[in-house]
């Protein structure tokens, strides 16, 4: 079949030349000018139909939606909108669309109508855009990595442990759901389930991206991540794509120069890729900003945004650093705060990150050297005792984008820290062998994809980012 | 820290200037050299100590498998074996590596047993090299369709629907396992579960993606997919990353070109990129065949094999034209099948498949339009009646590596194949959906990566293409 998109088209030389192309119908106007597009750029391509020429019954199946196939003469437009179009000499209709129930007509619809809709939204200009930005920016992901010398390295999605304690886990069986077999004492026999154990979907590839670091050197993982929380909030998926660098011989500085060196090449990227996609979300940003109070407003547009963090260094400041700021902040004093700080040790609320984020720096910021208590028992103690060299990006408008850890390569300390806190040697034998031998600093981060697209697009939603969302109560399509 | 590593060393003109590397111990010799590797390459770099200038005590510790820190200076090598080497002047221990209990030594090492290291068996120089290989034919995809305009996208992992029939799923829960809520008839109630449904794991992305080729035009995952079957075979796996693309305005021919085109394209990627490694593991295949009888052996050394595949056309071949040469063939008339092809219709075993690619057409080959009963409902049936526009394309030793077919686009009778197969409408409403609103011709296919992989690196267990397998009865680390 015919091969020519319409991002070629329009990049053309309009000569007369006889082109052909296939597409959606996306506005069909005065019975002869339709807005073709075929999903390869935002831009439709206009295509001019003498209604004289050709069949009523034809031209009546021309409505929104509906694929057709059209050959005709790449011409200079005579309209005003776009440089060329294409007088049409022959038309086909792959499918209709029948305006009386074809859903997505060309009007504005809620996002909470288009998510019911999850199989069609991607025919709207602002899903398409979004989408295309997506794969963008995983391309550029992979490049970034690829060009570094990492190994991209898939972590298991099915696993037999549940020592990270990185939230619920989602149980993966097929056992009788009804009637599950039982051991003599009554409990269900996983030893009869599929895996011989119970297991889960993972929550974090990064022990197992551990392991790998400590033989290729520098790999990362980006594949799907599970948590089963009960969380019906714009920020949370239930299921959402990871990317977990995990680097041998990195301290913390190096994971913090490695994030921030990642992200800003990763934007850079589709600043470069994206402009058209970019231009149209800002603009639709701007647009559904306008119905806010001022108060809810961005100081930035979309793109300036995405500058803004490209050419801006983040700010480091410690937890400690950042505990001061916080005490002595009006919104503490004054007790607009939900949680107020009073003291070292507190966990950050994402209200006080919000602060130090948009209010104090008004800038990206990394948190890091975070109290040993309130953060996972593989991260690196410091010779403090009471901290762990942890650290969060803060992103404006988003929260925490990246989390990550220089990792406890000390196998005494290792061992005295999840004998605290009750985890059993042989859940982790495998992870305390990467101690036992050849054992060096390293670290990792883990970055949250869907949040990565949203603060990219400017879409208000996680479940506007992905293509089919999986929340509570919801797992359609 | 220093981030120099071994690959960038290697290609260092050495004129005695200070370098500074980390890595593992491959090998201690004579007190003197040590080969050590940082993952970056399959390559060690040889580090020259003088005995008399170190502790006895740090001495000992330098073993197989210890991590490491060297500074020297880079200097032309003495010895053979290697160009340039490193006169150490500074040595620290990051970990040792006890030679009496750490599993990875420098020996053979059964697969079996590495299987059961596999959190270390990275370490050793084929598992590296196949990783390597991995990463890099991953990323050789990503830039295949990115350069052809196609866009990547997420299918969801956990699914709501069970329609496809690709295989036994597994079951993605919350409910209480051991006491899960019924309803009045006795029934699990899986309302109450996380979804509010029964969910699985995706077995593949196909539906979904046809969603996103609708409006994007070309789109294709690359995501894990699961299968809940009892195979205990070395080319299964129960969880197993796949390939989807899926195009617009592709037909069966198209959607052959494309396979044939981006096959050719990755293994190309590869043998620019890892000719290291390729060669190492060639050389690790030929001395693993030299164990074996002579008629199991290949043909064709690793590196030949894919000049092959990327030189020669794949030879296209109807199924019909397929049982007529299987027919005919002296193995079934001799009764040498253990399925004998006696009539039109009959499905083909991987006995079958190997006899066309392996001996028949010693080549890839891509056969076409099977009968409509042995393959899936969403194929688009011929205007006979009795094949659909299916293609599987099989490789010399691997077999079946791609599935693909062109999509069936017409309403009605999508519809009389669903209702014929007993499935519900409503189970499938979205996807019907697809093709009320502006349907037309479209095509993809599903490979399976690891097979790919097995292909590209010679190894003969897919568990040994993957970092950490899940098989029955597996999912350890």
């Amino acid at each position: 079949m015919v091969k020519t998109h319409i991002k070629a088209l329009l990049q053309e030389s309009p000569r007369g030349q006889v082109v052909e192309v296939n597409g959606w119908v996306k506005t069909f106007r005065s019975n002869r000018f339709i807005a073709l597009n075929d999903g390869s750029t935002l831009q439709n391509i206009q295509c001019v139909v003498d209604f004289e020429k050709f069949d009523d019954a034809l031209l009546r199946q021309i409505a929104t939606g509906a694929a057709i196939g059209v050959k005709g003469n790449l011409v200079e437009s005579q309209g005003k909108g776009q440089a060329v179009e294409i007088q049409v000499t022959e038309l086909h209709i792959h499918g209709k669309a029948d305006p009386e129930t074809y859903p997505i007509q060309p009007k504005k619809h809620s996002m909470e109508f288009l998510r019911e809709q999850a199989h069609l939204r991607v025919r709207t200009n602002t899903f398409a855009a979004v989408m295309r930005v997506r794969s963008a920016l995983a391309f550029a992901i992979h490049q970034y990595f690829q060009k570094n010398g990492f190994y991209y390295f898939h972590a298991p999605i099915i696993t037999g442990s549940d020592a990270e304690g990185a939230g619920e886990m989602f149980r993966v069986t097929t056992l009788d759901a009804r009637k599950p077999p039982l051991t003599e004492e009554g409990e269900v026999d996983y030893r009869e389930d599929f895996f011989g154990k119970e297991t889960n979907l993972t929550v974090s590839g990064q022990l197992e991206a551990e392991a790998y670091a400590m033989g290729l050197g520098k790999v990362y993982t980006f594949g799907p991540t599970f948590r089963a929380e009960n969380s019906n909030t714009s920020r949370h998926l239930a299921e959402f794509w990871m990317i977990e660098p995990e680097m041998a011989f990195y301290d913390l500085h190096d994971n913090m120069d490695l994030a921030e060196d990642f992200i800003k090449e990763v934007l850079r990227y589709i600043m470069q890729h994206c402009r058209e996609d970019l231009e149209f979300l800002e603009q639709r940003l701007l647009d559904e900003e306008k119905t806010k109070p001022q108060t809810e407003r961005s100081d930035l547009a979309l793109m300036d945004k995405l500058k803004f963090v490209i050419d801006n260094q983040f700010v480091r400041v410690t937890y400690t650093e950042a505990i001061d700021i916080l005490r002595n902040s009006k919104p503490n004093k004054k007790k607009k705060f939900q949680y107020i700080i009073e003291e070292w040790g507190a966990d950050l609320q994402s209200e006080h990150e919000r602060y130090l984020v948009e209010k104090h720096f008004n800038c990206p910021v990394i948190l890091y050297d975070y109290p040993a208590k309130i953060k996972a028992f593989y991260m690196r103690l410091n010779e403090d005792g009471k901290t762990v060299r942890a650290m969060d990006i803060l992103f404006p408008g988003i929260g925490e984008i990246v989390g990550g850890s220089q990792r406890e390569e000390r196998l005494d300390v290792l061992l005295q820290k999840i004998k605290d806190l009750g985890i059993e040697e042989k859940e982790l034998w495998w992870y305390l062998d990467l101690r036992k031998y050849g054992t060096a600093v390293h670290s990792g981060f883990g970055l949250g994809f869907e949040r990565l697209v949203q603060f990219a697009t400017g879409m208000g939603n996680i479940r506007d980012v992905i293509p089919f969302p999986r929340t509570p109560q919801n797992a359609e399509f």
